[in-house]
């Protein structure tokens, strides 16, 4: 397995543009955190994920880059969802006794501006809290300060 | 850059566990697709997407890996949106004349089974072509036939 | 009671239009209708509903009036959004056994034209029935066969 | 027209029960006062709609009456929906200059817990104001303080 491993990055490498090897440091440097830091899932390390979470919102801010992007060289609007997604079922889970998870039943997603520059920003807070369900919004800023989503979702609590 | 790619990856090989290594693999083949197709994304070949496309439907389909697991080890969320997303803007653009292209506006995902087993396969249809916005529905459904998630979203058609 | 009702038909007859006095007749046969029917709600009466439904969709026809007009004079997005979500309602609750009802849990409508003409129909159908939640699909169209919105909603079963 | 309205509103009074009679007087009530306050709707007198708008929120509080009930003897969701796209739409449109309008593309409610009570009250502001399209964020909430729905829309602009 690790040879193989070698020689695809090898392979990799040999045609690849600097664009794709700014891409395979990227990932690379994310598989190498989610080891490093012994971290439960991959997406959150891939992306570069930091996240700031206390009782009132979580925060997740990830730097932009071309491994990102859609056809129209902005960010995927699935990799928006995706950041969104994670703050608001955050604090969701945050907001949950020992036991007990939230996953998402409804994401509804209003995109506002193009995701460019440095990086997003997405924060997350409650708006309601019941004994079934948990809904969240989530707001996406990018570097310059604009605002480039606002996402509802629907979290339903199960027993994990 | 290519010594810092190679010590990444035996770093990662030599703390990574055979779930890791496995990680890397799905990743190194994705970005060594994009390269040796010449595709213009990485997150289709990096998600290792397969799309059929034609005037009715766009249909994607993406074999499932840990690396694409949340904290509750089934597919996140976000990457059901990812995959939806893609296939309704790819039946949006298809719909489009030569020089125009389709941005998501607002996405509406109803999630209702968790996404498991080997694969996911997202189908798209047009709900309205308008001249301003394209309407789009579409399905994603697993392995074993079970619907895992309904959407809509409406796509701004913009010049490129 | 009624010399007060009595009063205040008198009251709105001398200083209302042919468009106030068209209004108060379709009120009027509504509440008539709810009654002579012994109907369990007013709004569908009022709005004049024809209901078909069966196993596979519930259809609702309204004939559109003015009294149903928003500032633009087309009809107000609440009604259309009363329409589907009363159909898509009685689909889901079609489908439970007795004792049990639906609850709209989460809304979601794109509107496509502008709401025109003799008459809206709208027409629902399932696209998920699970334990606790049913998923369900509905849409409208105008007399002149023109698509006016698409929507989706979530119901949650509940004992009644 | 006159006597026909005036046995009509016999016929509904000869055999409607007081909760009839009480939807007739909340119905006429409304329609008094369209004609009196030359207001340009049905729908805002007809749901005994008061509206306060400044340039940061939209407020709009409503009698709740069995008129607007479902079959489960709650506020119908439609109605629910009706009051938060008025909301939103008066906050939108007010930010609009002289000669435009706004239009609601797209709806997304959350509704969250039974609509009880004497009144609801809705308020709505500005997510995100754009060129081409408004967001607008809203929420209901009954007497008693409890939150019963949250919403999100997208409004067109148009000149009118």
């Amino acid at each position: 397995m690790k040879d193989k491993l070698r020689q695809l990055l090898e392979a990799c490498m040999e045609n690849g543009s600097e664009a794709d090897l700014s891409a395979l440091k990227f990932l690379l440097e994310g598989v190498h955190e989610k080891i490093d830091q012994n971290k439960n899932t991959f997406i959150g390390p891939l992306l570069h994920m930091e996240r700031k979470i206390d009782e009132d919102s979580c925060e997740i801010t990830v730097p932009l880059h071309p491994v990102l992007h859609n056809d129209l060289q902005i960010i995927h609007g699935g990799i928006t969802a995706t950041l969104l997604d994670t703050a608001m079922g955050s604090i969701a889970h945050f907001h949950l006794p020992e036991g007990f998870g939230a996953v998402t039943n409804q994401l509804n997603i209003h995109y506002i501006a193009p995701g460019i520059g440095d990086a997003i920003r997405c924060r997350a807070e409650i708006i309601h809290k019941g004994t079934k369900t948990i809904v969240v919004a989530g707001e996406a800023y990018r570097s310059d300060g604009r605002k480039i989503a606002y996402a509802t979702a629907t979290f339903f609590i199960i027993e994990i």
